[in-house]
Parts: C-alpha cells; sequence; structure tokens
C-alpha cells in the first residue's frame, strides 16, 4: 500500500508554494511522514530539484523571484526525472500568475490539481475562476481536464464534492470521500497538492499517486470532522488524523466512482 | 443584519497582508463566511481590487514588491468604488512603512484600524509604537483618531480594552467586547482588519462595517475565551466560535459605550 | 530564575525568519510573554536592531530582500549591543544561504543553533543537510560546535534527542528534555531560536540564555505532548503549555547533562 510506502520512505517533498498555506502545507506533510523542504529562491530551487523526491509548485502567492523560483524547479525537475505537481490557485482573469502557469503546464508536470475554474481556465476553456473557490461544478471541468490531461501528458486532478482525476488516456477516477470543512479552512486543497507530489515519489504511475493522495487525505479529513467543533479544531485534528491514519483505514473508507 | 448579511454574501476580500498573520487572517474570513483573496503582487493587485468586494491594506511586513501593490490596490479601489482598509502595523519610528502609509492615508481608506501608539503616529500626533503593542492608553488616541477622521474622511478604530471607533464627523462609538486573549495570539488585531473589510462590503456606512465587525469579532473572542485553556486552544476555538457566532449572539452580548 | 525575568521584562524580539515559521515563532514568543517584532525589510532592520532587545536571525527562505535585512540587522545589532541568534537553517548544499551564513557568522552571533548537520556544515566540517531534519546524531556534531563557539566566540546549540549546547570555552551543557512531536511540526526548532534571543536578552550570558530557553521550551513540549492526540493539537497545546509554565515546572523537570 502506498502509505506505507510513504512512511517507510519519508520522501523528501519541495514546495514553492503561496504565503498563505506555507505553514499548513508542511504540517501536512509531516504529519503524514514526509519531509517538506520550502526551497522557493532562484539559485537554490533549480539545485535543489534533482536531490528532492518531488516537487508542488503552487501559484497562490507568485512573487517575482518565486516564479523565477518555479520555472528553475520545474526544469530541474525535468532534467533528473524528479516528478513535480502543478497547482494553477486562480489562474484565468490574475494575468501575471496566468502566464506563468502557461509557461510551466508547457513542461509537463506529473500532475495538474485545482479546482473546476482553474482547471478550466489553464485549458483555455473558460474565463477562470474569482480565487481559489471553484464557481463550477467538477463534472462541468471534465472536458477541461481531458484535454489539459492529453495535451501535456499529465494526470489532472479536479477538486470538489466529488474529487476527479483524469489520465492523459482519458480514464478517470472519482473518489467521493471529504468533508465540506475542507473548504472552510485554508490549504484544504493546497496542501493536497503536496501530499500529491509526496506520493508521486513513490511510483511511476501518477495517477494511482493523485488517486492515494486523494484517499488519503479526505479520509483523514473524514476522521478529524467527526470530532471537530468548527474550522479551528478541525485543522488541528486534520493533522492528528493524517499521523495516525492506516492502510486498513483507507482501504476500508474509499469511495470510488470509476463512471462519469 | 449585517452578519447575516455577510453570510448571504459571501464577499471577497483581496488581502495585502503581512507574512505573520496570512493565515490566520484567511482563515478568520474563511470561518466567518467570507472568501479571502490573497492577491499582493504588482500587476493583479491593481487588475483585482475592481472585482474584489473589498480590500484590506495591512503594513506589517511591507515587501517593496507589497508596497507598490498597495499603492495599485488603493488606487485601483478608489476608482471602481471598492471600500478598503488600512492597517498601519508598527509606523511611526520604522522609516519605510511610514512612508507608504502615508502615501497610502492621503488616498482615504474607508476605515483605518490600529492601536493607540499607530493612530497617534499616523495621526503625526506622537512619536509611533514599538511594535504591534500599543503602550498607549485607547482614550488618549481619540484625538489623533478624530484628527485623522476628518483630514481623510476615513472611519478611525483604534483597539484596545474598548475599542473606540470614529467617524469623520467626530463621533465616538466604544465596544466593550474582546478578551486579553486576542493580545496573546498573532493576528488579534491584524484580522480584524479584514473582518471590518468583508463588513465594508456590505453597507454604506463604514462606521456601521467597523463597529459590527468589532461586535461580531470581540464576542465570538468570548465565547473561545470560555473553552479555552491558553492561547493555543484559544486561536482554534475562535475560528469555531466566529463559523458558529450568530445575531443573537452579537444582540445579546454587544456593550456599547456611545460616551467618551 | 530567568523565565519570571522574562515575563517582567516582555522582550521585543525582532524576528527575520522564514516563512513557514512566521507565525508560529511569534505565537510562541507571545506565549512565553515576549513581543515578537517581524521587521525584515532593508532599511527598516537596521533601524529596529538597535531599539530590540534581541535580534533572531533564521536561513529558512531567505528572499534576497530578507538576505539583505539580514546583514544590516546582524551589523547594528553588534554596533549597539544587542545580542543576537543566528539559525543557519539547511546550510551546506544551498548555495545561497549557505554564502550569507558564511557571512553572518564572521559577524559572531551571540548564540548559533542548528540541527547536526547544520552545524556540521556551517563549521566546513560536513557536506550539509537535506532540510531541517538532521541525519547524523547531535554527538557527532559536538566537534564541529566546538570549532565553532571557539572560531567565533558564539555558544553554538545542537538540537536533537538530547540538545547540546556547547561554549566558546569547549564547555558544554546536554538538556535531555523534550518530545518527538517537536520535529513532527514546523517551527520546532525554529522557534526555539527566537526564545533563544528572548532569554538572551535577559543575562550577559549567552551559555545561560540558551540552556534556561532549551529547558523552558522543551519542558512546555512535555507537558503539551501529555496531554495531545496527536501533532495538530500538539501545536495548540504547546502554546498553552508555554503560557502557563513556571519556574518551579522547569526547576522540577530540567534533565541536565553535563558529561559529554
Amino acid at each position: 500500500m502506498l502509505l506505507s510506502a510513504l512512511r517507510d520512505a519519508v520522501p523528501l517533498v519541495q514546495c514553492i508554494t503561496n504565503a498563505v498555506v506555507t505553514n499548513v502545507t508542511a504540517n501536512v506533510l509531516l504529519a503524514l511522514g514526509a519531509t517538506p523542504a520550502m526551497v522557493d529562491i532562484p539559485g537554490e530551487a533549480r539545485q535543489f530539484a534533482p536531490v528532492a523526491s518531488a516537487v508542488l509548485v503552487n501559484l497562490g502567492t507568485p512573487t517575482g523571484s518565486q516564479r523565477e523560483a518555479m520555472l528553475e524547479a520545474a526544469d530541474a525537475a525535468n532534467e533528473s526525472g524528479t516528478p513535480w505537481v502543478l497547482d494553477p490557485v486562480a489562474v484565468g482573469f490574475l494575468a501575471v500568475r496566468t502566464q506563468t502557469a502557461t509557461e510551466l503546464v508547457a513542461l509537463r508536470p506529473a500532475i495538474i490539481r485545482g479546482n473546476a475554474s482553474e482547471i478550466i481556465a489553464l485549458a483555455g476553456a473558460g474565463a477562470g475562476g474569482r480565487g481559489v473557490d471553484s464557481l463550477d461544478e467538477p463534472a462541468a471541468a471534465l472536458d477541461a481536464a481531458r484535454l489539459l490531461a492529453s495535451r501535456h501528458g499529465s494526470v489532472v486532478a479536479v477538486s470538489g464534492a466529488v474529487d476527479m482525476i483524469v489520465a492523459p488516456s482519458g480514464a478517470v477516477v472519482g473518489v467521493a470521500n471529504g468533508t465540506p470543512l475542507l473548504t472552510q479552512v485554508t490549504g484544504g486543497g493546497c496542501a493536497l497538492g503536496a501530499v500529491m507530489a509526496a506520493f508521486a515519489a513513490l511510483t511511476e504511475d501518477p495517477l494511482l499517486a493523485a488517486v492515494a493522495a486523494t484517499g488519503v487525505y479526505t479520509i483523514a479529513a473524514e476522521h478529524a470532522a467527526a470530532v471537530a467543533s468548527g474550522p479551528g479544531t478541525f485543522a488541528a485534528q486534520f493533522l492528528d488524523a493524517l499521523s495516525a491514519i492506516t492502510p486498513d483505514d483507507v482501504r476500508r473508507g474509499l469511495t470510488l466512482r470509476s463512471d462519469s
């Protein structure tokens, strides 16, 4: 099971991510059993990607320095065979990040993770979102995800009530776990991208990595929601649940939907 | 009641804020029912302010890139009629931010929020503070607040044991709710600025917005303090309380003081 | 006892630290009874160090702007006699920060704090670490710590299962308190550097400051671990424990080892 493999391997995940979720992303990786490394400055980003197990590139608050580091890291990851994940936060309307996202996606990330608006925007199929909250139903983003997946050879994961994960072949896996509380705390989506990167370090199959990451993450979230009294206690309980979740929990809890 | 209106409208609050409180500010807005958008880079800040419901400009850790984005956002907000809030963290002694604050306040924010030292410093009435903790009593800042309010046409909110909110006319409303725990966690003041922005999106009356924001925020803090065992559990419980607070809680709990 | 002195003096700790731990570092200082001030931009960093009680320089995510601010602050701190702490996060392999660390250590910080890999790398005695998690046993870093301590006249603190604190004379104090949970949350090491700075403001003896900081911090962590159910609840309980810990708790709980 990939979760056991992760805890044995302790993958080192280089994160170039946004200012809002840097802390929660690192804590999610630590709780799960991976090691975060927030190496996001020019010069070091290129140097680190080949020694990292995987790389996360998240466009949430892309300073000029970070944008340069993102392109460095993606390029160096490709050269060294390090898998990397792109999270195109709020692309579409916002010009600066959308330009960077266009350059990044052309570098063929192993996995692209976003909400429906973001995936539609990145595929050029829509006008983009108003931020990190999706206004489109995930189902409506399936066409855009398939287009992106086949164009770039990437697995594309679309967050929503049912998370849809699309292979370059067009095959789709749905994961129907989770809790609305994940949308009421920062990092609910962004940290999942980091977890996908951690799992991508463990297998040659990015579809499997994205599905396993989504399953582990959303089932842990269900455990936390069961004992939380609101979003603040949920955030703390979620880290506890990620630390405690077992392969058996995932096997028992996972609700897959392969139809769509 | 404005709290119900907020939850119906889900205002989109653009935050250009400091590195310490970015996460808690976003979580406070999410818990309350608003949507945060940390769009704080040049180019995007100007582009986003007209589509945002309100803008927060907080000077806590003002990088060069952020200072440029702040002026962009304030200018674009004014052109599009988007209300914006200025939080002049630690202005006075520190030269770089004080220069930026001077430029920003001349752009006439709807609301200026700070502690007594900051308000006195911004009004030119004092030598400034040593950081985000106030050494002056709020009452002593009333003159400075009235000066600022009438000079710039802004509502000025001065944090303290009793929060004093001053209209351009010179009218003052005091809110005597809250808990000392708000001063023992990061973001206790800064996130209130974001909540004021969220409420300013809902009414043409920034005095009402600032008073409603202060009431909801400090009463939720009282609820959290009642069940917390220290600052760490308070921070988690505070998000739960913001998520759970009702208009009735506010009506019952609000302690106004209109004398001063 | 230094803990009582800290709560009486409320030292003002200027922190130039990394994006991952900015929030937790400020919260740890607040919980303990100090005042954090994240003044980390060029111009202001130099201006603030002489009025701060102590300065923390942490190299975790060193942007160009921060690197300039770090050198400013260290220089101004030396001129004004303000004690400062250097935390050389992940130096060794990563070129940019290692260059900055070399310049900083030559400015003779009062205290250098790191894990074994970092201390070895900074002393030029090893090839560096893979991030903030140490691959070397603290004992193996003792030679490197002694070399650094005597070369720069700094106290050198090496984190590990037993924290080893080395004086310029070569004397070593071990603190055998703590919990593995400190390595499973962000800031477990980084925030300790800030606490060392806070204590360094209270005494002319940086060895005493580093030992007192380590004792208070790791004993509070033990208290939190006793009531936590995982890393998320631990992080919240740790702030509560720092706020509640008494000099008596430290006297009763401290486990020193002066052999080595």
